[in-house]
C-alpha cells in the first residue's frame, strides 16, 4: 500500500473551480482497481488549501493513475489555479482501516 | 465530520516506541463511537515522521476523544519522544468515502 498526501494551495478566486475539478477526478479515481481511497479535503480556516488523500494498493497503481484520462484532465485543468506548486508526501501504513 | 491530521516528528531512537504506543492508541480510538477512522501512517524516506489521520463524526467527538484514558496514556507516553512539538491541521471533507 502506498499513501500519498498531495498538498495544494490555490488562488482565492479558483477555490470553487478547483473543488469541482477535483470532485470529478476523485469520483473517477475511486473507480480505479488500484485505488483503495481517493479523498479530497479542505482546510478549516483557509479554504484555499486542500489535501488529496490517495491510497494506492501498489506502487504500480500510482503509475497507472497518472496514465488515466481523468488524471490528465484534472492536471491540465488545475494547472493555472495553483498559488504555488503543489507538493506530495508518500507514507506507508502503520495502522489503517484501508484494505 | 471533522478531519484532523496530526503531524509528528519523533527522535530517531524513539521510532519503534512511538509506533507501538500509537498502534495501541489507534486501535482503541477506532472503537470510539464518534470516530470514523483513526489511521497512523509513516513517511517514506523519513521514518521519524508520522501523521495521525483522525476522522471524527462531530466536533463533540474530538473533545470526547481527549477525555479517554487511551488518549491520555498515549499523550503522556509519547511526550518525551517528540523531536519538535507536534502540529495539527483541521479539514472538512469535499469528497470522502468515510461515512
Amino acid at each position: 500500500m502506498v499513501i500519498v498526501h498531495v498538498h495544494v494551495h490555490v488562488k482565492p478566486e479558483c477555490v470553487e473551480a478547483f473543488r469541482e475539478a477535483s470532485i470529478e477526478n476523485a469520483r473517477q479515481s475511486n473507480g480505479e482497481p488500484g485505488i483503495a481511497r481517493f479523498d479530497v479535503i479542505q482546510q478549516v480556516g483557509d479554504p484555499t488549501r486542500f489535501v488529496l488523500v490517495e491510497v494506492y494498493r501498489s506502487q504500480e497503481a500510482t503509475a497507472a493513475h497518472k496514465d488515466t484520462a481523468h488524471y490528465q484532465k484534472w492536471r491540465d485543468t488545475v494547472a493555472e489555479m495553483m498559488a504555488e506548486p503543489r507538493s506530495s508526501v508518500k507514507y506507508e501504513p502503520v495502522l489503517t482501516r484501508d484494505a
